[in-house]
């Protein structure tokens, strides 16, 4: 009575364009998910460290941090999107649309809504629109990914032919380019990071001179530049590009940055490019748009 | 003023036969508890990760993981039952008996129901049920082990002679035999990881095609064929060994299931024995039941 | 719109004798730092680990792990005051006055209260005393420290000459010697750990013997005597200095203690020094009282 028993997971002739797929178990995140998040990565905004400092500007209680949404919603739609993943290409238009609170349990689906094959027809690439919910179903987060999957038979017909246009309508304004998240893959003989973990160290670095940068309203897009390995240390700097009023808000105004990650290498120069190419230190170019204060 | 104060522990010659022992130090699991087990062993079943899941099927919230249940209250009993221990032998009738849930707080009783001198005078076999209670004096797992034992003094007499029948009786038709855990001892030069590791590991990756299985019922037996070590892979893969009806049940039904664990060698060809010598990848061999929803 | 976003923090100059600071970003402490806690450093303290039992003797529940707390507080101290630090050379009067609970937001604030230039002028000595509170502006905490910290400019003037008699008030007859901490510092060429985490594991160690100190009312010096690095493994014992019953307590007497760590060396033989010199493996000597049920 034996049978494989291990998902194999979706290859790019099993899509379908406009298919929904509701991806699995829920995920109840509680105060402890903040402590953990806050011992790996050490985040120190005080919104989310703070129920005091949280509700004095009008949230709950301290909420779950911003990236660990994002982290745990992407992590539901691994088994059903990316199993069988040859390379995560890119985000565009990340969104975060509402607080999550220790408590809450979020679910998360997505939509495939572009399919392209790649010319050798041994790959192709799957647009998706992810969204996560909270218990009551409101949407907490909505991000657009793609990402190139194997086919399980060269010589299956591609499943669809279109490319979406990825012009992603975030608040009046906050309307960013959608770069390009290159994550690094392949074997190379050492342990290679979670390119989730880069931008949360990142995020937790960029503390130091922009600690009222409480919280992260979109992710316009960015670049995983090259793979950290177990063993390297992180280094990051950021670039204001843009500042901007909110409609109708006269409590926060929004800041455009450009964070820069790098390995084995301090930022005091803010090493970024030279010319085209970026400095060989690079491995995160991130551009969103942060809330702060007025 | 300097006196020892390490606890040297009991010795073979110092147990009683139907002594019970009430062990130190009860603890409050609280939800961080599952989020540490959950970074830990990537645990994804849904019952113990999500409150309105496990509501749904009649839990009061998620409840805490069955395994780590287990290891709490087996952490509990080392002080006073194992830590002259040369070998753990074994393992048999582990039943969990009631959900834990966040703030719950568990302590640990054990009676030794059998003791027998090994025939070298430097060791003996020590056999105690140990039970976990919750803060209400409910008791939530119960389970019988046996190990070996120093002796303080070879020249003391043995403290009785008595080896108990294991015919444990687990729920109608929930009958396991008692297999043999063997817990890799001695000094490797390499870090001994603790065999409890490769069982919450081995039942983390069995979500994958059992993710249904949402609660462990009972631990017929099993054996540490192997000892891992830091910096190795573990690998498994499942064997479903019976389906059964529960008396009086028709919202879940049991699956008894072998499940095989292995250290840097995938699991695609399902390795076990070859003859009656198992696989040399082989580390862990644990037969036990689970509920699924019907 | 390039700029340096790294806080510098202060040098010795920019400090003034009496000048508050008041510490960035509260911290809510919740059950989940217990968990991380307990995970870290093993401790199991029956207070800190179960509820039922802290209610038993009065507590509101199971409080947050003292040295937690003491943690928490000195992380906030570091980016005012030793960020340019050389040396960390010594605490005095450490004083926990009241118990934190899960739940409870923690912030600290720290009067300049000596300040000594060295004769080379190219530092000085910062005496701080940090204060760490709650939500409700209560004191849960308060210690002495002095820090060795950079001047940015040698030229710069002393900014004060004071160095303040460190007699500290602790309980009635709890009064002790201000030992020095020097923490390991410079560059080994290996992952040095931080001191902090030495304390905490030599305090979890002390359980074997010393299970019903169920508080540490007070440091009264110490000094890390070495450093300690990624891989070592840490020993501890513990001597009796003092019996010392409490003024109008009948429930809770005080042991002075002296706790030694190690590394790489058991304390079986209580190591500590021969004439002057301490014992080469021991790292720290740290004195303190605990209370403890009569």
């Amino acid at each position: 009575m034996f049978a494989p028993k291990t998902n194999p997971g979706n290859f790019f002739e099993d899509f379908r364009l406009g298919q929904v797929i509701r991806h699995a178990t829920p995920r109840t995140v509680t105060a402890g998910f903040n402590v953990l998040y806050t011992a790996l990565y050490g985040a120190r905004f005080a919104v989310q460290s703070s129920d005091p400092f949280a509700k004095a500007i009008g949230y709950r209680r301290a909420p779950i941090d911003d990236l660990l949404v994002f982290h745990v919603v992407f992590g539901k739609t691994v088994p059903d999107v990316s199993l069988n993943a040859v390379a995560n290409l890119g985000y565009a238009g990340c969104r975060f649309l509402a607080p999550v609170y220790p408590g809450d349990t979020l679910s998360a689906a997505s939509e495939i809504i572009g399919l392209k094959e790649n010319a050798n027809r041994k790959t192709g690439i799957v647009y998706v629109r992810s969204t996560g919910f909270n218990q009551d179903g409101a949407r907490v987060i909505e991000y657009v990914r793609w990402v190139m999957v194997r086919k399980r038979d060269e010589a299956a017909p591609a499943p669809g032919d279109h490319v979406p246009r990825l012009l992603v309508a975030l608040e009046p304004g906050m309307l960013g380019d959608a770069c390009q998240f290159t994550e690094g893959q392949g074997r190379f003989g050492r342990r290679l990071i979670y390119g989730g973990h880069v931008i949360s160290l990142a995020r937790a670095l960029s503390f130091n001179g922009l600690a009222n940068a409480f919280h992260i309203a979109g992710i316009n897009g960015g670049r995983h530049v090259a793979p950290l390995f177990a063993g390297n240390t992180v280094f990051a700097w950021s670039e204001v590009l843009n500042v901007a009023e909110l409609p109708g808000r006269r409590d926060v105004g929004g800041l455009r940055l450009r964070t820069i990650a790098t390995k084995d290498r301090p930022c005091a120069d803010f090493p970024y490019k030279e010319g085209d190419a970026y400095d060989p230190a690079v491995i995160l170019d991130l551009d969103y748009w942060v809330l702060l204060p007025r």
